[in-house]
């Protein structure tokens, strides 16, 4: 399975925000997360970095 | 290796961009997206939706 892990970024370092993550899916209030058992999560913030090789995906606060 | 593949949505489908995708950084001008091996594209668009258990990076047109 590919799916990742979501952070949200901050300046001392890297917030959790939901693992497992499949979907993500840019919204005009910010970014909707849903991991592989459905659940969804919608986060006020923007895509700051794909690395999809270490499974990350990071957010940053709008 | 858990890379996907970067399709820019149209109409009448999708169009492949790139294979192997492993970086995707949106930039002010359009999305810069780097393959394992290091080639990079910068593409004038937007992401519309990453499904990644398919592998998935869907962008649009800015």
């Amino acid at each position: 399975m590919c799916e990742a892990n979501a952070y949200l970024y901050e300046t001392d370092g890297e917030k959790l925000l939901l693992e497992n993550v499949d979907k993500v899916v840019p919204q005009d209030d910010g970014i909707l997360l849903e991991d592989i058992f459905g659940r969804r999560q919608l986060v006020k913030a923007r895509i700051r970095e794909l690395a999809l090789v270490d499974h990350k995906i990071i957010l940053e606060k709008l």
